[in-house]
C-alpha cells in the first residue's frame, strides 16, 4: 500500500461551527432516547423560564403543555409570566448556541451556558423541519416570531415577525414540534421532572397538561421570592493563573494594585500590601495590562500564603431548610423527615457552594419496586434544578452511595426512603454539556456526604425504633422454622423424640437471641 | 423587591466562543482531576498520531515522554513516523477548536470531532500560560512552531515559526508542560492508558519513557497495517430527513433521483423507480435543492418500505480475532481465551458497526483486588481507542454487566476474568465531548451483549472445568466443618455419642454431595 502524503490529506480540512458539532452528536446535549429526549425540552424551557423570573423578582407562574401529534412526535409549549424577551435579542436566545446573559456572570443560575434553548431549536429543526414560536411581551413591546437556526453558520434565522398589542401581562410563551420523542411516565419523565422541580422550587407555580390532556397544578409551598443571588466578586484562593491575566489585561485600571481591590473579593489596601511583601519582584504599580504569566504566577503563589476571610457566600441561595420542609411535606408527605443546611464550603480553593440535604421516611418517599415493596432513592438536585440522568456519573449519587447507611438503620434496597440533595454555586461543574450530572470534585463530593448523614442521624432514631421490631420477627421466624426441620431430621436420625430435641433446640436459641421471649409474647399476642 | 425589566437584564447579553465555553468547562474535555488530565493529553496526541499513520498508509511508530516538571506539573511529548502536517494548517490543527479533516467525513476514525488536539493546547495555556511546540516534517516541508490559542475568537496563534532541514524522517512532535495534572499508576494511568492502546492496535510500535525514566517498549505483535476503512455512502435507512434536504439543498445534480443515486449507497436505478411509485406525489425529477420537508419526510418513509441490502461494511475495520488473539496473549498472556468477532449490524436504522469481544481467564488478566485476590475487569474499546473513564455511563459497562455470568460458571467478583469489547463504526455515539464512553443505545447494548455471551460460552468449559474441582472442595470443607460441629452439640443435648451422629450426618451429607467421596479422596491423596 502506497504512503499517502500530508498535502494530500490535509485537503479535507475544515472548520465547523458549534451548531454542526451538536446536530451530528445531539445526545451530548441529552436528546439521546425518545423519553429524556422529551424531558430535555421541558427542563431546557423550564430552566429558562425560572431564572428570568427570578432575576427580575417575579413569582413564577408557569403552564406547560405536552400533546400528542402522531407516533413520536410531540408538541411543547411553555408559557411563563417572566420579564419578556427583547425583540432584537430573541433571535439569538433561541436561534444562537453559546450566546446568553448568563455564561459571563460570576452569578448563581440554574443556567449558566447559553447553550440550552437554541438547542431546542436544533433539535426541533432537524427532527421536523421546523422553527419554534415565540410570543413575548415586555414592559414596552410585544410580538410574535418564528426562530430556527442556520446550523453552518451558527446563526439565528427568525422569520414571520409580528407585532401583537401590548398587554400587563408580561411573559414569554415558547411552542415548538419535536419528533423522535416520546412521552413517558415513570421516573425519568416529564412529568417526574416538574414534579420535582416544585419540590425544589416552592415558590413556582406550575400547570402542567400532559399528552392525555389531564392537567395537574404544583400550587406554591410559599408565597416569597427566594433571595436574588448577587453576582459577587471572585475570591483570590479561587483564582487560576490563567483568570489573573485575563482579567488584568482587559481591566481598565491604571495599577496592578487597584486592578486588585476593585475586581477580587476580600481584597483591602492593606492585602495589597502584605501581598507586595511577598511578592516582592512584583511591580505592584504596573499597568495591569502588562502583567506577564511568571509575575501572575508569584502573585497567585502569594494568595495562598496569605490569610484571607472566607469568600462571600450571600451570592449562593440555597432552598433553606424550611422551604424543604414545606415542599417536602407538600409533595413527598413522608412519616418523617431531617432536613440539612450545611454552611457554605468552596471547592477549587474559592468557589463557594452550599449543600442541603434531606432524608425522608414513608409516605411518598423512595420508590415502589413491586406491589408493596418500596426501596430507596436519591433526588438530585443543582442550584435547585433536579438532575434525572447520568445518575451513575454523579458526584451525588458517589456520596450516597458512600454513606454507610446501616450505621443509620437505614436499608436502601428495601425502605421507603428519599434522599434529596441540592448543590448550590454561582458554578456547578458539570460532567457534561447536557448538565445532568455534577463532575467528581473530591471537596463536593466530602460536603455531599457530611450533610447526607448529618440528615440520616436526624431519621436514625425514628426508622430503627420502628425497623427493629420487624427484623427481629422475621429473624425469630427463621429461626425457628429452623430448629423445627431440624428437630424433625435429627430425631429421624439419633431416634431421640422430636419435640424432645425441638425443646432443646429452642432453649440454645433463646440463648443466642435474647428478645426471643418478648417476641414470642407479642406473637402470642397478635394472634 | 421591584421587578427588574427585560431590556435592563439583556443589556448583559454575549455571544461566546467554542474556545471560551471549554476554557471554563474543562473537565467536560476530560480535564477532570489531576490523573485524568494527563491521561487526556496523551490519548488526544496519540489517537492523532494513530489516525494520520493509519490513513498514509504507515506502520506506528509513537515514542511518548512523560517528565515531572514540578508538582502537578508535567512535560509531555509524542512524536510519530505520521505523514507529518503540512505548515499552513499546523495552526488550526492544534489552534482551532472543532477543525480537522475528520468532522465531515464519513470513514472511521479515532477522532471524529476536531476538538482534541486544539483542547490540550487550550489545557496547557490555562495551566502554564504557555503554547505547545510543533516539529513536523512532510514529504516536502520541515519547519518548528509555537502554537497558541485566541479563545475569545477561538483562532490559532502561531509563532516563532522556523524552517528546518528537510529529511526523510516525516513525522510530526509535539511537546507542551501541562499543570494541574499528575501521573499516576494503576488502573487508570497513561501507563495503562498506552497498554491497553498496544492491546487494541497490534500493529503498532509505542515506546514509553516515564517521569521515573524507565523505558516499556511495547513491540508489533503483528507487522501488517490493517485494512484503511473506505470512505462510504450513507445508507438510506440511516438516513434522517434533514440529512436528506441538507444534502439535497448542497447537491450539483440535476434531478433528485441522480441525486439519490450518486449520493446513497445501495441505491440503484430500480430503487428510484420503487420509491417513486411508493412516494407518489414527490416529483422524481424536481431540482434536489426545491426539495421542501414534506416530501423528504415522504421519500424518508418510502424508504422504509423498500427492501435493501444490508450496509457496506467494509468501512468498518475491526481489529480482527487473530489479532485480538496474538495482542491478548501478547499483552495478558491469560490461560486460556475465547475471541469472537460478529459480523457488520447497524444502528439507527443504517448506521453500520461491528463488535469484537473477547474473554481471556488466568495470567494477567482481570485486576488484583488485594494480595493474591483477582477479580474481573472490563477492557473498553471504541474504534480501538482504549476508555478508561465515565465507566457507568457506558453501553459496553451495562452490556457486560447484564449478562449472567453465573450461566457460564464466570464470578466476575472473585476470578482473574477480563473482558475485552472493541466497537468500531464510522459514527461512534459518544455520550460526552471527552469521548469517554458510548452512549447508551439500545441496539448497540443488544449486539456487545450477544458478542460478550458468545465469547462468555467459549471460556465455560474451561474454566467450570477448572473451577468446578475448587468449588466443590470448598463447600465439602465447609460441610464437614459444620457437621462436626453440629455432631458434638447434639450429643450433649441427646446424649448420643458425638461418633455416631457424626457418622449419620455424614451419610446425610453424602446422600446429598454425590461427589463427596471423590473428594475425599482427592484430599487423602494430597495429604
Amino acid at each position: 500500500m502506497a504512503e499517502r502524503k500530508a498535502d494530500e490529506m490535509f485537503k479535507e480540512f475544515k472548520e465547523h461551527s458549534v451548531a454542526d458539532f451538536f446536530k451530528k452528536n445531539k445526545q451530548m446535549l441529552g436528546y439521546s432516547s425518545l423519553g429524556r429526549a422529551l424531558v430535555t425540552v421541558v427542563h431546557e424551557y423550564m430552566t429558562n423560564s425560572l431564572d428570568a423570573c427570578e432575576e427580575a423578582g417575579i413569582l413564577p407562574d408557569i403552564a406547560i403543555t405536552i400533546s400528542k401529534v402522531n407516533e413520536n412526535r410531540y408538541y411543547v409549549k411553555v408559557a411563563d409570566n417572566g420579564p419578556g424577551i427583547p425583540k432584537n435579542y430573541v433571535g439569538k436566545v433561541f436561534g444562537k448556541i453559546l450566546a446568553g446573559t448568563k455564561f459571563h456572570r460570576n452569578m448563581q443560575q440554574r443556567g449558566q451556558q447559553g447553550i440550552g434553548a437554541a438547542g431546542c431549536t436544533l433539535f426541533s429543526q432537524v427532527t421536523t423541519g421546523r422553527p419554534v414560536t415565540i410570543t413575548s411581551i415586555t414592559a414596552n413591546s410585544a410580538y410574535k416570531c418564528n426562530v430556527g437556526i442556520d446550523t453552518v453558520n451558527n446563526k439565528p434565522v427568525t422569520t414571520n415577525v409580528e407585532d401583537i398589542p401590548l398587554s400587563e401581562q408580561h411573559g414569554t410563551c415558547v411552542e415548538g414540534e419535536f419528533a423522535e420523542v416520546k412521552y413517558d411516565t415513570g421516573e425519568h419523565s416529564a412529568y417526574e421532572y416538574i414534579r420535582r422541580t416544585a419540590l425544589s422550587n416552592p415558590h413556582v407555580k406550575v400547570t402542567f397538561t400532559d399528552p392525555s390532556g389531564k392537567e395537574t397544578v404544583f400550587l406554591r409551598a410559599v408565597e416569597t421570592i427566594p433571595a436574588r443571588p448577587r453576582i459577587s466578586k471572585l475570591h483570590p484562593l479561587g483564582l487560576t493563573v490563567n483568570d489573573l491575566i485575563e482579567m488584568a489585561h482587559t481591566s481598565a485600571e491604571r495599577k496592578l494594585s487597584s486592578f486588585m481591590t476593585e475586581n477580587f473579593a476580600r481584597f483591602s489596601p492593606a492585602k495589597v500590601k502584605e501581598i507586595a511583601e511577598i511578592a516582592k519582584d512584583v511591580d505592584i504599580d504596573m499597568q495591569p495590562s502588562k502583567l506577564a504569566w511568571d509575575d501572575a504566577e508569584k502573585l497567585i503563589a502569594a494568595f495562598k500564603m496569605v490569610k484571607w476571610i472566607a469568600p462571600e457566600s450571600d451570592n449562593v441561595v440555597p432552598i433553606g431548610k424550611e422551604r424543604i420542609e414545606y415542599a417536602v411535606k407538600n409533595i413527598l408527605d413522608p412519616e418523617y423527615m431531617s432536613v440539612v443546611e450545611r454552611k457554605p464550603k468552596v471547592f477549587r480553593g474559592g468557589i463557594p457552594f452550599i449543600v442541603e440535604a434531606a432524608v425522608s421516611f414513608g409516605g411518598g418517599s423512595g420508590r415502589k419496586v413491586s406491589g408493596d415493596e418500596s426501596a430507596g432513592n436519591i433526588l438530585r438536585f443543582a442550584n435547585r434544578v433536579p438532575l434525572l440522568f447520568d445518575t451513575g456519573n454523579c458526584a451525588i449519587t458517589t456520596a450516597v452511595k458512600d454513606v454507610q447507611w446501616k450505621r443509620y438503620g437505614i436499608d436502601m434496597d428495601n425502605q421507603p426512603v428519599s434522599v434529596l440533595v441540592n448543590v448550590s454555586s454561582v458554578y456547578i461543574p458539570y460532567s457534561g454539556v447536557g448538565k445532568e450530572a455534577i463532575a467528581q470534585e473530591e471537596e463536593i463530593i466530602e460536603e455531599i456526604k457530611l450533610a447526607v448523614m448529618d440528615a440520616a442521624r436526624g431519621v436514625q432514631r425514628y426508622i430503627s425504633g420502628k425497623q427493629q421490631i420487624n427484623y427481629d420477627k422475621s429473624r425469630y421466624r427463621t429461626v425457628m422454622k429452623y430448629t423445627s426441620q431440624l428437630a424433625k431430621d435429627l430425631s429421624a436420625l439419633t431416634g431421640v423424640p422430636q419435640d424432645k430435641i425441638q425443646e432443646d433446640l429452642e432453649r440454645i436459641v433463646a440463648k443466642h437471641y435474647p428478645k426471643v421471649e418478648a417476641l414470642k409474647e407479642d406473637k402470642e399476642a397478635e394472634q
